[in-house]
């Protein structure tokens, strides 16, 4: 990111009618937003979010409180406008755009949706590798493809999501590999379980790293080995907004997992990330820790889909209208201060 | 705040397609709006949010970074719509209501402009009660007839806010009084203040608890005596809405001061208040403790203005768009988990 854009915007938020940083992280918001667009006057209007859809073998190993099938009913749900990142989209003004990149399932063509599947669902990695290197490569490229594709159409920021019934279990293994933490420290419940499926998802993701062997100086293999492949299309998603200088926003725990193989393929990847919200799923905070940032809202939410990522939008939108919008000293005829 | 309607508003929450209590805060937010307005299909489209302006004598102690004229330059710029509560008002869809409740100075009038004054700022608590017992019930009543006002003209939801250069002062000083925190603990820097100002600031505030011996038993004593109109409007306005089964947001420092006197009054008050945003002056933790009240934004912000009320009404409504917008299981056709 260009240090002469930080500036630029530095010096402008502070001729704005305001005690000099009175908005607090709005303005480091507003002014790393302006920064990563090449814009000092950005705009937010044009929101899409990515909701990343598939499912996941390792369900079967019982490490979820709902059953596989409900990845595909979500979809259907959030193709009619009904689920929670519908309702949040519309409220702040984004576009919902729901890829199936890897569901057990054949959806009929819909308004809303794309079809670009890497494979139907990936295989139970207790057995073996989650997916072949070549499928690892391929999610993150469908993530890249459709950042080439929003970045003509014209975009000015883009969330991440994600629906796959069992995805905490790669996003906990792949923190687990990347950190060196152990299983037991990067996993909690998901969407609900209980004491002992809790247990038994610590051990499976034991078990999977221990058969696997996920080389950790090798995302790719990280991904392939014991990931997901709305994962990959996370990742691919947010490398590709970075390349188009497109602010990126990051939704919770399963997001983050995306958000940490694309930092390890490329470090400077990070500085164009916003991070929606700690999610009280108690590995995200040390996913945030390992990449030293520092979320926008803290709501106790874990629910995915890209609803963090579309309240987010929101605050990032309020915190540019000030850089766009607001007086200046000297146009207001008000005193600097003393 | 009825029992019943917690119920029913958990009961419906708990239908919709998402683990239950997956949107954590917003869910516990919902819940208690739908509650206060009594209504299950709550609105939270028609907001206003109101800016009482007021100067303090003890400017003249040299507390504030800025000179007292800036209060009269800042209300000239919130009616051109260029402060920064303005353009947070116009991104959540919010109208600002200006009212000047004691500013040094006659404004013609204007649109957006109500002006009912209590004086024409507060004396210098250095040297006697910042205002007399009478004044402090008439700023109170300020704010309770504009709930009135407004509940008749149908709002749904309102937020607070203030302009008053040197009210961080008696908002430290009325936490102190309230709390029994010393000056010290409750003191910060304000609009921006250096180490002297600083020292100098938390003498003033002794000085004036010392010689005015405020009543901590008494809230309209103590806003008398080391209070500022805008704080008796804001505690009149919140408790007015309360009455009315108006949602109440409650912005930032000295916001929140007001709403320590509305409280003080009557405890029950308290439960139909929400608390926009942790403010980054140090005193403002510590009156959220005494109330015993979680901010829904912690952005570093200490504007005031009505700033932080205006963002979390967007966050609001949010939460009650997925009572009145999200798809059931049942409708959905989504299992409900094992």
């Amino acid at each position: 990111m260009s240090k002469d854009y930080l500036d630029r915007a530095k010096l402008k938020m502070d001729s704005l009618t305001k005690p000099q940083e009175s908005l607090g992280l709005l303005e480091v918001i507003a002014q790393r937003y302006a920064a990563i667009a090449e814009d000092m006057n950005p705009s937010v209007s044009r929101k899409v979010i990515f909701t990343f859809a598939g499912d996941h073998g390792v369900v079967e190993e019982g490490v979820s409180a709902f059953p596989k099938g409900v990845t595909i009913q979500m979809v259907m749900n959030m193709l009619a406008g009904g689920a929670a990142v519908n309702v949040f989209a519309r409220h702040v003004g984004a576009k919902v755009v729901i890829v199936d990149i890897g569901v057990d399932h054949d959806f009929t063509s819909a308004q809303g949706l794309v079809i670009n599947k890497v494979g139907y669902g990936t295989k139970n990695f207790t057995q073996g590798p989650a997916m072949t290197y070549e499928q690892a490569l391929r999610s993150i490229r469908v993530g890249m493809d459709l950042a080439d594709e929003y970045a003509k159409k014209g975009v000015d920021i883009i969330g991440t999501g994600e629906m796959g019934i069992g995805n905490t279990t790669p996003s906990s293994a792949i923190l687990s590999v990347l950190s060196g933490l152990s299983a037991r420290e990067v996993t909690d419940r998901g969407t609900g379980i209980d004491d002992g499926a809790l247990q038994k998802k610590v051990d499976v993701i034991e078990r999977g790293i221990q058969l696997n062997q996920p080389d950790p100086q090798d995302p790719i293999d990280v991904l392939a080995r014991v990931g997901g492949f709305e994962i990959g299309g996370i990742a691919g998603l947010i490398i590709g907004c970075a390349f188009h200088r497109i602010p990126a926003v990051v939704d919770g725990f399963i997001s983050t997992a995306g958000a940490m193989i694309a930092v390890a393929l490329w470090p400077t990847i990070n500085e164009y990330l916003f991070f929606s919200h700690l999610s009280s799923e108690a590995g995200h905070s040390k996913m945030l820790e390992q990449l030293g940032q520092r979320p926008i809202l803290d709501l106790a939410m874990r629910l995915g889909e890209g609803t963090g990522a579309a309240l987010a939008m929101s605050v990032i939108e309020a915190a540019t209208k000030v850089m766009t919008e607001m007086a200046t000293f000297a146009s207001a005829g008000v005193n600097e201060g003393m």
